[in-house]
């Protein structure tokens, strides 16, 4: 019966269907593996933001990565 | 006072105007009758997810809408 | 399919179980009327803070209520 | 190592780049000064809603700002 | 960077700490391996909510527990 | 009207009242000077986790201080 909220940066870095579709399957074979949880009441919601929403360190991913 | 996020698939099967209106206002009365919540500092947020980014059952919403 | 999170004040205010299963049920029933969504699969999550820790007017509610 | 998560509104209130700049080292510092967490660790998500999504007093901010 | 957020029933249904520690790094070597993310920045928060405030299908779990 | 979720460390490490207080009035401070938001309807809660249920790196909080 777990919820699993995933957050990744979106846009040109956005995961694809496929790597979606991977991120569901691998996180709710986790959970049935460690914690015995039905898959089937297992939701995992997948949600994209922009590198300028997204901070770290005091400041967005879009200047980390402008300096990287 | 309370606060409320609610999550649904969104794209082609997105809410309408009109019905966010009504789960704004049908959660704000049922925290008032339910917990006597004062209306005006209840605050419901809206969200809406690709069906791709949704998962349930170890596989997406997609894939899930596919073979019905 | 949907996904809602209720927070509420929660230690000497919290909801009873009765007061939590009118809402779980509630909320379930508004997103079945307004959008159709399948009970079976919409789930609900009650999360409760204590006043100290749930801020509205740049004070917390431990506070507020005091002042009333 | 705390974890911010803030949301406002988007669309045309969105904040700009600039903006979401100053809240993400905003807030960041302020979790520095009040609870000497290491802003290396810190996180800091901003999410965007439309006026529709957003309720509050029991209607949406775009029903709200029409009224005001 | 990714954060993710796993919530479970907690009480006498909660996770050991040693099954938390699976599920961090689990969920970190998912994300490393399906996108290339980096373990270093990547947050994992496990929430703990009791049998009553978790509801789906229209009741709690605690309620579902008792009928199976 | 923007809504703020932060979440920290808590048990032993956890904010005193007057932290908590800080963080409410810093953040809403911060909104209303970058983004011109109205106090009044700025919420801002806090979440208290536990050092196992925190992931940062693969690892839980509790085994990074332990190795520090």
């Amino acid at each position: 019966m777990p919820f699993v909220n995933i957050k990744v940066t979106g846009g040109a870095e956005a995961p694809t269907a496929e790597q979606k579709a991977e991120l569901i399957s691998g996180v709710t074979e986790l959970l049935q593996r460690v914690l015995n949880k039905n898959p089937a009441t297992t939701v995992v919601l997948i949600e994209e933001l922009s590198t300028d929403n997204w901070g770290i360190g005091g400041e967005s991913v879009t200047v980390r990565r402008r300096k990287q």
